[in-house]
């Protein structure tokens, strides 16, 4: 993996260019954000998301007007973030949140082989929810040609990761004002069928 | 509010425009991703932010490469995105998220008055943790000074949501496959204290 780019950091000291580190946070996160500009004008739109690699894949309706543009391959910025705190200190100006978050600079390359499109599929849903695909209805060749999939290398991207406690100014430290951290965590709650679903068995990959 | 220019939606029938909605998607969110773009390559940075009436306001350290960047009033796209649920259909093709999320069209005021300012750190604060700034150590000038304040309007602003189980093809809907939603949710733990806290009581807002 390369040095990316300097990405806009508010705090350089927690970049981080490792492998590793940049893919378990992806592994982790449940969608991205992806940035382009068209005439000095940024969007961005929150997608579905999954590693394959040292590639990043995302998939959409052939008609998507994001998925349009970007499949140029105009250049892009995928933006990933868990909250994993909030850090809590003794004056407002030290107060942080623990966080992971990674930032890719890249452009999309279409996917356009079938057999790599389904792979596609399979790995974005089962991201979502691990061991799903081989559950499902077959995809049909008309579904398959109604999603777009693009690809995205992830040779340009960097993590930043703020943990630990909050960093007061010395002259605070013994103020008796309470500080400390307040962990966050996505959580699953128990699976609600549908109505076509209330008579079958929960899979065991969703209890 | 205005209709706001056309967002990049996938599902257009999804989008809202009314001020209510798009206020408690922002009231609930921990972050936004706000994306700029520099000859044309974008830019995208998580950051804090807490909404006052009818702007959203951020804050970051003057020397922060992005908070210079678009204080100049460059146009910007806020992304605000909340995770509901996983959405399991009978198909890959199918399977979806129920989200709420706001994107936000705008340019940056920085915001000069120091009162407004420190208006702007109480709100932020408040909103990360409801309650917490009347128990900080008073801010001083110098921390006023070395942060900026940049606000934004909220006239372009617009929300997507889903909610609901699947949508199956009608083909699809007898298959025996268990389909239905798995609610999603960001949950607070139990306040850890840092080593200056062990023997100060944890203040009631934080039970």
């Amino acid at each position: 993996m390369q040095t990316p780019r300097t990405t806009p950091s508010r705090s350089a000291k927690r970049a981080h260019y490792d492998t590793e580190r940049i893919y378990s946070i992806l592994d982790e996160a449940l969608f991205c954000t992806i940035s382009y500009a068209i005439d000095g004008q940024p969007w961005s739109i929150p997608t579905a998301f999954a590693r394959d690699g040292d590639q990043l894949l995302i998939h959409g309706s052939v008609g998507s007007h994001f998925i349009r543009e970007i499949e140029k391959g105009i250049p892009v910025c995928i933006s990933v973030t868990l909250l994993d705190g909030l850090v809590l200190a003794k004056s407002g100006f030290s107060h942080s949140v623990n966080y992971r978050s990674v930032i890719i600079f890249a452009t999309a390359r279409k996917v356009e082989d079938h057999d790599e499109k389904v792979t596609a599929f399979v790995l974005i849903t089962n991201k979502l929810i691990p061991n799903r695909w081989d559950d499902l209805r077959k995809e049909t060749a008309s579904e398959v040609r109604k999603t777009t999939v693009l690809a995205f290398s992830l040779d340009e991207a960097s993590a930043k990761i703020r943990t630990g406690g909050p960093n007061d100014e010395p002259e605070d430290r013994e103020l008796p004002i309470w500080s400390g951290v307040i962990p966050l965590e996505t959580v699953r709650h128990a699976a609600i069928p549908d109505e076509s679903s209330v008579s079958l068995p929960l899979p065991d990959y969703l209890r």
